[in-house]
């Protein structure tokens, strides 16, 4: 096609220009950091050009790896925006894992330089002598400064921020250039890196952007909301979400280390109206002693990162909260799907509204998606057709950093293959009923935990559920539940109460009669992973050690 | 960055995503023609299919132009689909253009097959000989079959449709590949092809939808919209809409031939929410007959093509009809800008929605805009900076079909130029005063022929009013308004009168005071253009022809 002259330079999916438009449409919004600091954008645009600034003197240059180690930020937001736009790769490191995985994964990364909030100053002096990529750390400080210290500091963000030229020409590059890397802990083995191209985060930007713009009025993301962020960043970049937010030049709340009061006091301070976070975050703050007089009347939150039991939505929705619930993982960027409705089921009715919140999602704009069984077949829709999640779209990781073979595992035949096991309901919505991992084989049928654990919610003296699947010598595997209860009815509850109440769910037909095998135990607390989901890994270890006999 | 594998296919931007989640969120909404054919989003895409096999069949083959020749309709929607989803380019005949145009721009396109409309059969016959690259026809009929005709016909479409095939599997091919192509005529010389890629149509698609749907309320286009366009499909796509407006599954209608009297009623039968069009189309409505029974509350207007009076819009916002103006042109896809209220610039007042409305626009995410002075140096804002503005997006055409100098003429200093003057506001909108052409340049100083038009059609006897600037020997230029009026007002109104309504906009400091110099004509029509917009090239040759005399 010559006689189609290329005359105009190439115009590049960079993150850069999700900025093009907000510093004039917007100058005067703010960027709010806990009860500390308000910035606006024109500020925040500078700030960004004197961390550009900042990170050239220090000699970072493109293709290097900036290690970040913070909490939820207005920094945060800076470094999304200045590293990956002056060629960089920022790397969220997630301080919830254990000292020898972050370590792992600064000296897997290849950091030359850590961004560390003074609070994990303490942990990396003691890792110090084997992170030998890293030549040189900066601090980030909310007030004052830390004392002295063995490592090579270079000095204290703001101090440098302030010392450094307030102008930056951030420089047009390939599209396909990594912008982002992170790392997931899976089932085994060491964390993975994944990783993002700019094209790939501008492309996540404007797809979960527009789907969310569009549909439904009470949980989109538009002009004029006010956004929390209760995912924490290093997370997927908190779900991508504060790139939407700023391209839309959003009022934003970042509210620092999770301190449930805080967070309260901010959601009431700003009239904060959207928001995204796992369930247990929701729970937390639904539970907490401030909760009822903080006014939650119309604010959205996308939950995600584990499944929405029903009898949390329900309680969200008795405060007014409007709960949409979003599907991804760390290799989809993330989002793919959120369980919007449709504009012909819009209803009133607030447990129609509640089925389908709690769906897995309708892929957003952009995202091919398809159930695959064993043998790499699509699958038809309908609950009957049970198979893995597979996932095409332009923003999916392209595989594993530095591990080709499970690069090409995630990729096989072409799919990303999510680990999920789903359907397709007759609606088109995703249905997951279960991580590969999780499905509960009973004598040859599966059974979803997640489903025993939708179901256990419901009972209203359930506060959290976790099931697992446990070697049987006579059923192959067997449900385990590991419930808790909320204070006012430990002293009445009962495993055969509960049992009774999943009978009601077999009655129904809702739930295979095998569930019945499912062993009970009252407990204090589940474990969690460092973001919050249900650590079934943890859980079955532990229940393993313990040899738990069946008592009903 | 060698350890970043590449281990999924790359997922491509081409049109036949934005398909991906409508067939199963939105299967059984509906695409509607005229009182004519209702077809679900489920058979629109069986068509679409069968169209791609009937294209195969007649030996369409990638790259190859197929040209079209039809009114709004279903059948435009599918050629906007199947021809680029096959590889090949569609190529959007302007059947508005003089018939020695019409040949020029399929002669110069190279199409190979023509869809026609009935209604262009006898213009074709005409000029078969001359079209030496077309080797076949296939015709476009409503009820019926057309007569046989000499030309190699190669059947009637939907004959040819119920004879192919409802499964074709749409093929992978670089996101670059031409999709579209069309013809704009310019001041001078034969028309421009302008030409635009699946990359591109799907970022304008992204991020006019992401604007219009995160922005202003009462000018959104979200799901549960009902569409209807009133900007002819050959030109630039239906301004992109019909890309959009599918990819959220929204009920759509098209009107086929335009004829005021059946539009009123669609509109009114379907609910029609979200419309677009040049003021021209909007004026010929709402004073229809019909216009008093249509309910218009509540329908959104993007208005575009040409500056939107004042006077107009005032009139469609007494009816309750919400406007909106849009900002582009041919080469620009279309959508660079939409007049977007913002957030905190939201208010009841008229007057001051009205104000904004009337502005030209703000950039839309991902456009990037600057205003050159006459050595290609960026202005600052505010409106005594009055220059070019050019831009940058990734969706701006790279040039005109097989014109290597025009199309690097379009993109000198790596801008595209737009040819208009403007400067930006202190809020960041774009505000256009003039075409370049169009300015008038009154013994060394600058007076827009549009603003002149903006005073002149707020006296209430004024319909509409067109103002050029003609050669004077004694200023330079001057002036020229002519003045359509209102029946009722033919007898009484006076030009005098006319000239005292301008003084009164010279008095309070909106129009430059040389402006007093203008000679208004009251005349019964004012000349436009195939696509509606005033035609200036013809009235400025008219009236110099004419030998005006000043009556003032």
């Amino acid at each position: 096609m010559q006689d189609f002259p290329m005359a105009g330079p190439p115009a590049l999916l960079l993150i850069k220009h999700l900025l093009d438009r907000v510093l004039t449409w917007a100058p005067h919004q703010t960027i709010v950091y806990r009860d500390l600091r308000e910035l606006t954008y024109a500020e925040f645009f500078e700030r960004i050009q004197r961390l550009a600034n900042t990170l050239r003197t220090l000699g970072v240059k493109s293709g290097d790896r900036v290690g970040v180690m913070e909490y939820d930020s207005h920094r945060y937001l800076e470094f999304f925006f200045a590293v990956p736009m002056i060629g960089a790769v920022l790397h969220t490191i997630n301080f919830r894992l254990s000292p020898e995985q972050v370590r792992y994964t600064i000296h897997h990364a290849g950091d030359r330089i850590l961004f560390l909030h003074a609070d994990f100053l303490p942990l990396i002096k003691s890792l110090t002598a084997q992170l030998t990529t890293v030549e040189t750390h900066v601090l980030l400080v909310d007030e004052g400064n830390p004392t002295a210290s063995e490592l090579a500091i270079a000095g204290e963000y703001e101090a440098l921020l302030a010392a450094a030229s307030s102008h930056f020409d951030f420089p047009d590059f390939d599209e396909n250039t990594v912008a982002t890397l992170f790392y997931t802990t899976g089932t085994t083995g060491e964390p993975k890196g994944v990783f993002f191209t700019h094209r790939q985060l501008v492309l996540h930007s404007m797809n979960a952007g527009w789907t969310l713009a569009a549909h439904s009025d009470t949980t989109s993301l538009r002009s004029g909301d006010v956004y929390l962020p209760l995912t924490p960043m290093f997370h997927v970049h908190g779900w991508g979400v504060p790139y939407v937010a700023t391209a839309l030049g959003l009022k934003q709340v970042y509210v620092g280390r999770y301190e449930p009061h805080l967070i309260l006091k901010l959601i009431a301070q700003h009239g904060v109206t959207f928001s995204h976070c796992v369930p247990a975050i929701l729970q937390m703050l639904l539970h907490h002693p401030s909760s009822a007089s903080t006014p939650m009347q119309g604010w959205k939150v996308m939950i995600g990162g584990a499944a929405l039991p029903k009898g949390l939505a329900r309680d969200a929705m008795a405060r007014g909260v409007h709960i949409v619930g979003g599907y991804g993982m760390s290799e989809t960027c993330p989002i793919v799907a959120v369980s919007t409705i449709k504009p012909e089921a819009m209803a009133d009715d607030l447990e129609e509204t509640l089925a389908i919140a709690t769906r897995t999602g309708f892929p957003i704009l952009f995202v091919q998606t398809a159930i695959f069984d064993g043998h790499n077949r699509a699958l038809p829709p309908g609950p009957e057709h049970i198979g893995e999640l597979v996932l095409r779209s332009p923003w999916l990781t392209s595989g594993y950093y530095r591990q080709p073979a499970e690069s090409a595992h995630l990729w096989r035949g072409g799919w990303l293959h999510t680990g999920d096991v789903a359907y397709m309901d007759h609606d088109g919505y995703i249905r997951i009923t279960d991580r590969l991992k999780d499905v509960i084989k009973i004598g040859g049928e599966w059974i979803s935990s997640l489903e025993l654990e939708n179901a256990l919610s419901q009972h209203p003296a359930v506060k959290e559920v976790a099931v697992v699947g446990l070697p049987d010598a006579r059923w192959e595997e067997r449900p385990h539940a590991e419930v808790v209860v909320h204070p006012a009815a430990r002293e009445t509850i009962t495993t055969k109460e509960l049992i009774a109440f999943l009978r009601t769910f077999i009655d129904n037909g809702t739930i295979h009669q095998r569930a019945i095998l499912t062993v009970i135990r009252i407990v204090e607390t589940v474990p969690r992973t460092s973001v919050g989901k249900l650590d079934k890994k943890i859980l079955r270890a532990q229940l393993q050690a313990m040899v738990v006999k069946p008592t009903n």
